[in-house]
């Protein structure tokens, strides 16, 4: 990327930021869109939120996050769905026509029970993000929080449920951190042709300094960053790519010369 | 498991003790099998190792690890190969036909050429294993290991390649914590019959306290291992089943209480 065109700050890279602060901070960096997280939002309210972001004249390639789905109940599960649809609200109000889903763990130790609850979510949100005119990008987690966070842990996984939808409501969100180990990244992009709604770039440093936390900036580790964005490129994707980094140490950091590393890094490496 | 007939002790799991205190602790529990370390049996020895576990009337399960192939040169990846040839020997000497494979890291940031150096390096191997009548049990590893000790992170990838290979020679060791989180692992073990040797059980632990030694007792955790295991038995596999956990707080433990735990929970979990 020799331009910032489609660099995109997902807010929670630099968290010392609300999302006023952000807002300003991509402004004076040039960075022309962001990824907006809800709790964030609801700091400042979603109106609020919306007005800055346009005033600003950003673009929110995201929101983050909907998803969360399985649960031991039937009234837990429907709890789950509803709070979806107010996700789905708060998407089309800031302006943005992508909702990232991160699915959820099992509520026990049936995977493959959990995965069909998520099926039926999804099928449960979809007039909803239909008529709002927001689309459901399922973000396949590192096996790794398989039993935390996630049960759908491929990217071959999400474009099988994908699938199961029209191409035109739910899609996938590739985030190199959680696909780059698997040997059929490459022919799986390909496939997702049409589906991929949100790439996501960063790092993994070796050795981990953190399951959750220790995400690196691009460079710093061992992914085939360039490779992955050309594959997704060429699976016609030309939309944001939003720079999603959860560190510790970046975080305490200055959020200006944060930004300005990772326009840095974002120009070097993807 | 209603009884202990299957049961193997990876020597790693009870790393307090050295062979000689493993393999007389294995006798006393009524533990009818163990899994060694090449650098546990380096400091006693192979052949006073090999006579100790004889003389006891162990069996040995397998003997861990070969592997760590891919490699910046020519010469250090040639290196690696004479080090599992040795390996191979070590493993016939000490009476097991089952030399696991830690396939080792990419030397860079490239995968595929990396997957290729293992294909290479298990190819020449082959005649070598084959004279000594050990086999090469490719394990694949979870894929948060993919930077760090194994490229080959999946049972799929790992049948791929061991398919390329006689049945008789290569085949795949499976172990519960490194495949459990995958959506397609019931079918692909029913895919590795005849080419199963060797099963691992432990547990995954919630949070995870520890990407490398945080592994947990059976039953503390969200693995389903009596489904895997039944699965491994439908695919036709009825040998020792070894446990195999790192953990620090095990570690910690008088060597016999931890055995007579495992052996408690092998029969209520495996």
């Amino acid at each position: 990327m020799h331009d910032l065109t489609r660099l995109s700050l997902n807010q929670a890279t630099i968290r010392q930021w609300d999302v006023r602060q952000a807002v300003e901070g991509c402004a004076r960096a040039g960075v022309p869109a962001i990824g907006l997280w809800r709790e964030r939002v609801a700091e400042l309210g979603v109106e609020r939120s919306a007005r800055l972001v346009r005033d600003a004249g950003l673009a929110v390639s995201s929101l983050c996050r909907g998803g969360f789905f399985p649960a031991a109940t039937t009234a837990e599960r429907q709890r789950r769905i509803d709070d979806n649809r107010r996700a789905i609200d708060e998407a089309a109000r800031l302006g943005t026509d992508v909702l990232v889903l991160v699915c959820g763990p099992a509520p026990d130790r049936d995977l493959q029970a959990a995965r069909a609850m998520v099926h039926e979510a999804i099928g449960a949100l979809l007039p909803y993000a239909q008529e709002h005119g927001v689309r459901l990008a399922i973000e396949p987690l590192h096996p790794m929080f398989a039993a935390d966070r996630s049960v759908i842990v491929t990217l071959k996984q999400a474009l099988d449920l994908a699938e199961q939808f029209p191409a035109d409501v739910v899609g996938v969100a590739i985030d190199v951190y959680h696909v780059w180990w698997d040997p059929e990244v490459l022919p799986q992009i390909a496939r997702a042709a049409g589906r991929i709604l949100g790439f996501h770039v960063n790092d993994w440093i070796v050795p981990l300094p953190d399951v959750l936390n220790g995400r690196g900036l691009m460079g710093d580790g061992v992914i085939e960053i360039r490779k992955l964005r050309q594959a997704v490129d060429a699976a016609g994707y030309h939309g944001p790519i939003e720079v999603e980094i959860f560190n510790e140490r970046l975080w305490a950091m200055d959020g200006d010369a944060l930004l300005e590393l990772i326009c840095d890094r974002f120009r070097s490496w993807v």
